[in-house]
């Protein structure tokens, strides 16, 4: 045993991504790096800010979880804060979607939703599970009173669910992730007892070590205690062990581990009700310091202020409004499409910076069949249906009706993002009927978000495809450091636009920025 | 591979609960086949029934899980049903304690506690968890409308803390379950890939099955891509891993399994805001069904009916009830005690039916450290500390305060029983703080059930002791069997007493016994 500090396994882990990319598109790709996460954006420990500016007033743009973030921090700071926000409604990306929510797609043909599910009934858009390690967020939670409750990102109930020639004997059937892992590692485990029993392995063990591994893995794998053989058992459920060479091929061995990883690890987290009481969490403490609909027109920073011109959608007044310093906390996408004076290299790595098009959409169902029939509760399909991510609610359980996460992935694969409403409904409800056949009958109404169609949006989250970048550094130095008075606050800066903590830990990054040099000037 | 059907491994498991048996006393056992039990109480399909009796009355005595499972089954049918229960509350052992809840120990010292905990905060002082596939139970919640959140039966982030000569290295130390599972599942994997890549199997492997295999092996453990050693990882975080012969040595690895076993099986659930809202969701569906602060003085039954004499608790008056039949739903322990003309052997298996002596301590702490500070969210403490099971509280994430389960176990442990309240709870607070010195200083209150000293209850659960017994089949068939017009509907009947299902399960079967009599009569 080497115990030197090491990378972990990334031949192995990006050759699945590659297999199953192959199969099932970039969006399981995607999909399957969220869940494995390595790091996971860690904001680190919130910065302790002292001293007050003497008349500094700052404009923060956009209301989303950086915005909010900023403003808060600066408010408790002493600075005069305004936050101006396009929506009614604050959060951004973070959105839950209810009953009457509504939204017009850009493009030629694009389409207005209105959610016509049930009162109670929601599905998260945007962000949906805050992981443990995520203490920005969290932290946040419980300062501003935003109850929590367990987000179930793995559910041994859970089915595998693969097409494809590479697949098998156990393509196109449903398989328990609790078989999968009984299976694999009962395998391992007689295996190993046998080996050790023969004195096979490559290791000095005493015959009291010997006696204790042997324990172990009969415990661990579910092993005969007699004749160390891996059979039926309570674990993996009703019915035979999976052959074990076809479980090879399958790959389904792939999504285990020991123990989760990083940020994929248990718990989870996610507001009760719906991610979007995060936001109005902030919005509550922020007060008025929120304007909502105000539509940005221009920036125009000088040496002595900044000039921000806003639109009211409501009045259709125009004003412009001037502060010290700004923030803008608008995703890259957006600000890449303004009329603001940043530099030419400030504004290149703005436009350089790619953001994914990340697409969800949630299904009310009239019955909550995987719960009844399935007995799933939470947690995800494992599949290389085109619709990436496929997932039921970790809330409301044993309810009578239910929202199901149908579509979460790239929402170019296959071309759904191009199709009508109703057909990328039917896309979902022809390839999820596979696995749950209950789902055509017990389907009562859907709301999709693709985030690329989405005024004010205009793509889900950075770093899809961005974060890998061969001058990725040099572009995030540069949209991190100050451009005149302009500061870049949004997730993007972070590094890691795809989870909230990154966009804290952005806001904190030019909290801390812009309060150092107010303070010394 | 073999696939015939065996049981599942039980030598290792009882040698395993023998051990620690020996290092923690009895309650490490119990608690460990609570965690661990193979199969689990299940009630089956509830029982459908149909046809109207005629004029039947039925007496119900005690409104815990069991009584009133009986009295709403029967009461859909058209019986004339009346449950007599003697405390001022539904539930029996079903308890959640609060502010103001109080009860006096039975005995010449028995002293009187009255709970002083924050609104909003409470302890389930007896059942607590319900497993995912306890169908019964989880029917009723939905029927009833009690909605359910997540009990956390496992976290990655508890610790093992063990005392003891024999645990080795990792005796007095904090280590926690995700190390323990990364490390003696990657050692596993290590190994194993060397004997796949050195062709040490006693199994014919292709060339494309080893490469998965040792795929999978290197994911599943964390290995190293390229030399395929185990060194630090993501999964179990900060840190090297353990030495492995100190791992063997302390038995840590016999906790974890390829997946959870049984009713340990992730998800368990527990109604939100406290385990006595399942039934109080019985108590709405019955109504005035249910006659409170009535206490039973004596059963006589006739070739024509049963007469019940009660006391009422509140103005003392003394009257008799006539029924056609009547169901005991009264602990054993209890009706073992009463005026009832059963059958002489009827009455010796009641006698003989073991009583768990199991207790419960509930902790309210100022500060959630456990949270805060170890980033710790349900799930137990593993240790053979002479408190049982200790554990997280799975509501009021990120909360201010919270309330631990700082005992859960045998109460004679250590004579804990016979300690006044104060001195049981500094037993807790000097073994806890071992593992988190935090609890001194964070400790508020606490409130402490010992059931087998609390009044028409006289023990916790039936099986603790008995089940195994060698006449336990005859002991079953004579308790669950009609004694004339009585019926015997506690959980003890139903074989399994020390799940709530088993409480429904015992119903079920003396209403379909019942019914079908009336029914033919």
């Amino acid at each position: 045993m080497t115990l030197k500090k090491t990378d972990n396994a990334p031949l192995t882990r990006r050759s699945f991504l590659e297999r199953f990319g192959m199969v099932g598109g970039s969006a399981l790709v995607m999909s399957a790096m969220h869940s494995w996460d390595l790091l996971g954006a860690q904001a680190g420990p919130r910065p302790q800010l002292s001293g007050r500016p003497k008349n500094a007033r700052v404009i923060i743009l956009g209301a989303g979880i950086s915005g909010m973030t900023a403003g808060y921090e600066l408010s408790k700071l002493g600075y005069d804060v305004k936050i101006l926000e396009a929506r009614d409604r604050v959060g951004g990306v973070n959105w839950s979607v209810r009953r009457g929510a509504t939204h017009t797609e850009l493009g030629p043909n694009g389409e207005t939703q209105v959610c016509t599910f049930d009162e109670g009934m929601y599905v998260n858009a945007g962000p949906w599970r805050i992981p443990h390690w995520h203490e920005g967020v969290l932290g946040y939670c419980k300062e501003l009173g935003v109850p929590l409750e367990m987000f179930v990102n793995e559910a041994e109930a859970s089915y595998f669910y693969y097409e494809g020639d590479n697949i098998g004997p156990l393509a196109n059937r449903r398989v328990r992730l609790r078989e999968v892992k009984a299976d694999m590692i009962g395998y391992t485990c007689e295996l190993m007892a046998k080996c050790v029993s023969q004195d096979r392995l490559d290791m000095p063990l005493t015959a009291d070590d010997k006696e204790k591994f042997v324990d172990f893995l009969v415990n661990e794998g579910y092993l005969d205690a007699a004749d160390h053989a891996y059979r039926q058992n309570t674990g993996r459920g009703p019915g035979d062990p999976h052959d074990f060479k076809a479980l090879l091929q399958s790959g389904f061995g792939l999504r285990i581990r020991s123990v989760m990883s990083g940020t994929g690890q248990a718990p989870m987290f996610q507001p009760i009700g719906g991610i979007d009481n995060f936001p109005k969490g902030f919005q509550r403490a922020l007060g008025d310091r929120i304007q909502l609909r105000m539509e940005v027109q221009s920036v125009r920073q000088s040496e002595s202020d900044v000039k921000v011109t806003v639109r009211n959608l409501t009045t259709g007044q125009v004003q412009t409004l001037v502060a010290d310093y700004c923030v803008s906390c608008l995703p890259l996408t957006v600000l890449g499409t303004l009329d603001v004076n940043l530099s030419t290299e400030t504004m290149a790595a703005v436009k350089a910076t790619q953001y994914s098009p990340s697409a969800k959409m949630g299904l009310q169902m009239k019955r909550r069949f995987w719960e009844e029939d399935d007995r799933i509760f939470g947690g995800h399909l494992y599949s290389n249906l085109p619709f990436g991510e496929f997932s039921y609610p970790s809330n409301g359980y044993f309810g009578q009706k239910g929202v199901l996460l149908g579509f979460y992935g790239n929402g170019r694969m296959q071309n759904v993002v191009e199709m009508p409403v109703k057909d990328r409904v039917e896309h979902v409800l022809k390839h999820a009927s596979k696995v749950h056949p209950q789902i055509r009958t017990e389907f009562e109404s859907a709301y999709s978000v693709f985030w690329e169609k989405v005024q004010y949006s205009l793509g889900a989250f950075s770093g899809g495809g961005g974060r890998a970048s061969a001058n990725g550094n040099d572009r995030l130095s540069v949209i991190g450091r100050p451009d005149g008075r302009i500061y870049l606050g949004c997730a993007a800066v972070s590094g890691d636009g795809s989870w909230m903590e990154g966009a804290v830990g952005a806001a904190w990054k030019q909290v801390k920025a812009l309060h150092q040099r107010a303070m010394a000037s």
